[in-house]
């Protein structure tokens, strides 16, 4: 019996936040797309917190909006809470972030793929990878599915997730499975090892789930949204949505005491579990052990929706066995009576190290084929559909022969991202920082638009009116120098009287009233130009000069504990490798250019 | 060590129709109720299509809602389309049935189990029964679950849809699985079977799902929703949605040949499954082989929902394999450009022949375990809900040491339904029809409220609010009943010149305007008590004279083409088992107490 085959130019495993993207991304663009998941009930489903964006992240997803993708738009469509993060630092820190209803986001995406021209979702499962390898490398043929049935094409996303030889582990407990009441894939993993592919494991973890009805609100500080709450996407003019608050309490010494008594039962310090989880993101029983002298850690509950009594419990990540959970949360705050919905379990799972890979995320060993997501070594939600966007988009050049594109490092927060892993890789799941990003006031969450929709527009990936209201704006920017630059204020020109520090643009528009048609978004580019434009061209200075110095060697005895203002870890890492020189330096995995123009601007100073 | 240890009066395994009535039944009545899935995303999943109701059924649901159950009320709240079937005939065969959002349905659910008190609903994968063998005869005593923890309850109520022991078939593939995408369950078939479970096998199917992107509607004949619709709750005033239409297109012999010279491959007729499927809703494969003469079969297009794109095609369903289902559509006018998002398959799974049980659903030789839905050989939703709710009333009732309680086959189809069940069992999956009723012109769809809804309040399972408005209702009818009787027509007194056929509810306001103030639903009820009266006095004589003469012996060469009504299965099962007495033909499968009086009348009249 012949397996039936279905011809395509991109097909794309995996359903969650790169996978939909990289569909999506390499749709827009004209490619023939199939997008094969195992359960089409979970595309795009939320596997942890119910929330989208934070610091660096919210910049991410603002990139993926500008360069036409999914998440903004969904999470501005499903939120039922905004808030920036950082207002009171500077506008390269302002970070927006949204709780979502969970299932809506689910939908929302989910329904924006069924209703993509030139894309196919399909539930299958699969196998094998399909390799041509009679050319003089290996190249991407298909796959082949459960039912005996193939697709074919000359590119493949692979965005599995945790799915690759997943394991959950609750306290003794393992279960085969990459999330809580599903299964796992094995074909993949067996394909990539047979093509010689490094193949590692990660693990994550997830907290438990509580039944709303069961919490003693009463009990706990409240937190809010904003009263002027923002969207994401630059195509939302206004966000409408009843705004819930989260909540908050604290774990306490008597928590830690029975973290303490039961680690010989987690199984992370048991030795049941070797691979390395998220360091920004610990389970408990990491945080009681590494952080020994606090007394407290804060616990944030956040609702899952409007229409289910579910509550994330972020802050509480663990794989302690179900007694030790039913016990903790027994004794916190506002928790005694807690109904436990969902234990929190950690899973391992396979991923490549992405140095194995291409900046435009290509395997260099097997043309065609793709990688995005936690298979790379990542984590979060935002850092996935940033890559899947890069993946998807570049599959679609590929195939229609056009050069790949990238960003660059000082033109996304998504440039950092895929250089940081295919030039370091990551020895533990890698999470996105503002302080992994050199050119960090450049790449601010406000002008994600202006850094890259122009790009976007001519790889063919924006709708026609993303087009127009980008070009609306550029205009309206252009409009607001003008009007400055002839305004004058007691015979100073007003685009150099902004930049005093108590001028803001309201002053502006009392002394020129033709600014107040300039939109406020457009008016917020001007004025961030002009009151940032110190700062910014010396951090390009900055720049510029540790690329020219990144050669220069260090001194093997070299002290880092003298510079002060490196991070922890870098400086831990520093001490451990010795590296003799920026270059070598600059190549430790978790090490960041901002750490490297540290030690370049000590070693200069000397 | 030590298993964790939980307490409850009822558990609930299966999330599903069945498990979650029983689980709100049981909770309601104030047993405190553990409700167990093994994916907390799918409570209240529509496996198969996303409607709820019809004839028969939509009677079945409003029993549910009469008793306080769940379905209505989530229905009512989350349909996309309403209609009442049957309008034309008399009110006993007016059967309410909607069009669901399927995602909104299954959210609309969970959420109201989640905020039911004394219940809690945890994700859990249950393992083992156990058992107490001490007494005299086994006794539950609780569950076990993956991750060393026991529920401790004295009643179980098992209702595990197609998840026992089952193998998904599409053509010649495999699948260990209950529904597409998810996995099986096998610790408690056995545990039934070391118990001593007779346990025998079903199967049942699912159609493709289509993206409705690419069908070509225009070639389609619509079906819209009511102009009026109406709900199925009794607390539901009105119905608010924004109605979609279903399609209709049809088959034709070029489907037909396509599926005959592949019959070989569809797992009934090659032997890869030998169970017995719904007869009344059959595979596409069976249609064509069973009515040869038919040149084509209608396909209802329903959609799952407001934000999905999703199409269930009604009437396709299917287990050939996945190149045949391609090549049908391409044959079938309107979706010859369809693109499948899932497809077809078969399922196999374990039941326990219901002649096992007690009617409240309860195991003749295992105390305190019950058994609700498709593992006793059952199908469709409604069905499912109405045993739920029964098993699920009756462990709590058990639990506080109460009498047990079922309707009776004159007071609901629920009765009708559990008496079939444990009476004669069935030899393929039971779906419940207006035959199968005897009492049929008083099992009405308007009057579920006065057959159960007293009742229900006796036993504790209504709100105040149903029990307020119900007795509304019935003052109203009342009220209605004495007005009739005060008003004179031409000296006829109201209720009786309202018998005339000409006569109708407005003609008699006309004469007594203070009839307009009774409540609509409560004049319908003064109406029908008046218009049907002789037909049902005269149903229920020929009832209580079929039971006094159930005994009566039939000549062994009774010949059954006589009687023309008798139904085509009925004949084929009296001609095949050829019953001595109406007693012995009774107890056939599939024989209906309405065959009974057509075999008895029969008889008489000779």
């Amino acid at each position: 019996m012949n397996a039936c085959l279905y011809y395509y130019d991109v097909i794309v495993i995996g359903a969650g936040h790169a996978g939909t993207e990289a569909a999506a991304a390499a749709a827009r663009l004209g490619a023939k797309t199939a997008l094969l998941t195992t359960n089409l009930d979970t595309v795009g489903q939320m596997s942890c917190n119910p929330a989208i964006g934070g610091v660096a992240k919210g910049q991410i997803v603002r990139e993926v909006d500008a360069l036409g993708g999914l998440m903004g738009e969904a999470i501005d469509a499903t939120a039922i809470q905004f808030r920036m993060l950082n207002r009171r630092k500077g506008p390269a820190m302002h970070s927006p972030r949204a709780q979502a209803d969970k299932k809506a986001y689910q939908q929302f995406i989910k329904h924006r793929i069924e209703l993509q021209d030139n894309l196919d979702l399909r539930q299958e499962t699969v196998e094998d990878l399909i390799i041509d390898e009679s050319g003089e490398s290996p190249q991407v043929a298909g796959v082949r599915v459960r039912g005996n049935a193939e697709y074919r094409a000359p590119t493949i996303v692979l965005t599995t997730g945790t799915f690759l030889q997943a394991i959950m582990h609750t306290g003794e407990a393992k279960t085969a499975g990459g999330r809580g009441g599903e299964g796992t894939t094995s074909g993949i993993s067996g394909a990539l090892a047979r093509l010689g592919f490094e193949v590692e494991r990660f693990k994550t973890g997830t907290p438990p789930r509580l039944n709303a009805r069961t919490i003693d609100y009463s009990k706990l500080e409240e937190q809010p949204g904003d009263d002027d709450p923002q969207g994401f996407s630059f195509l939302t003019d206004k966000v409408v949505t009843e705004q819930v608050p989260c909540h908050i309490t604290y774990t306490n010494e008597s928590v830690h005491e029975l973290i303490r008594a039961n680690l010989d039962r987690a199984p992370m310090y048991s030795g049941q579990i070797n691979s390395q989880g998220p360091r920004y993101c610990p389970s408990i029983e990491d945080k009681v052990v590494r952080f020994a002298d606090k007394s407290q850690h804060q616990l944030f509950l956040e609702p899952e929706g409007h229409d289910t009594q579910e509550v994330y419990v972020n802050g509480i990540s663990t794989s302690l066995p179900r007694d030790v959970q039913d016990e903790m949360f027994k004794r916190i705050e506002g928790l005694q009576n807690a109904s436990i919905m969902r234990y929190g379990y950690a899973v391992e799972y396979d991923f490549c190290p992405p140095t194995q890979l291409w900046s435009h995320l290509e395997s260099k060993s097997v043309k065609g084929l793709f990688f995005a997501g936690q298979i790379n070594g990542t984590t979060g939600y935002e850092e996935a559909a940033g890559q899947g966007l890069i993946a998807g988009l570049n599959a679609a050049l590929t195939v229609a022969g056009k050069p790949t594109w990238v960003p660059s490092r000082d033109q996304a927060y998504i440039g950092v991202l895929v250089d940081d892993l295919v030039t370091a890789g990551t020895d533990e799941p890698y999470r996105m920082f503002t302080s992994r990003a050199e050119y960090r006031l450049l790449l601010r969450q406000d002008n994600a638009d202006r850094r890259l929709t122009a790009q976007a527009d001519s790889l063919g990936l924006i709708s026609s009116e993303r087009r127009e209201r980008f070009a609306k704006k550029l205009a309206d920017i252009d409009r607001g120098f003008e009007l400055l630059k002839a305004t004058r204020v007691a015979d100073t020109p007003g685009d150099v009287y902004l930049r005093r520090p108590e001028v803001d643009w309201s002053t502006m528009c009392q002394v020129n009233s033709e600014l107040q048609a300039i939109e406020s978004s457009a008016a917020q580019q001007c004025l961030f130009d002009i009151k940032y434009e110190g700062y910014i061209s010396r951090q390009k200075m900055e720049v510029e000069k540790a690329q020219r110095l990144a050669g220069k060697r260090i001194p093997a005895t070299f002290d880092y504990a003298k510079i002060r203002a490196l991070r922890n870890e870098a400086r831990e890492k520093f001490c451990k490798v010795r590296p003799l020189s920026l270059d070598q330096a600059k190549r430790i995995s978790g090490i960041t250019p901002a750490d490297i123009a540290l030690v370049l601007a000590y070693l200069e100073a000397k």
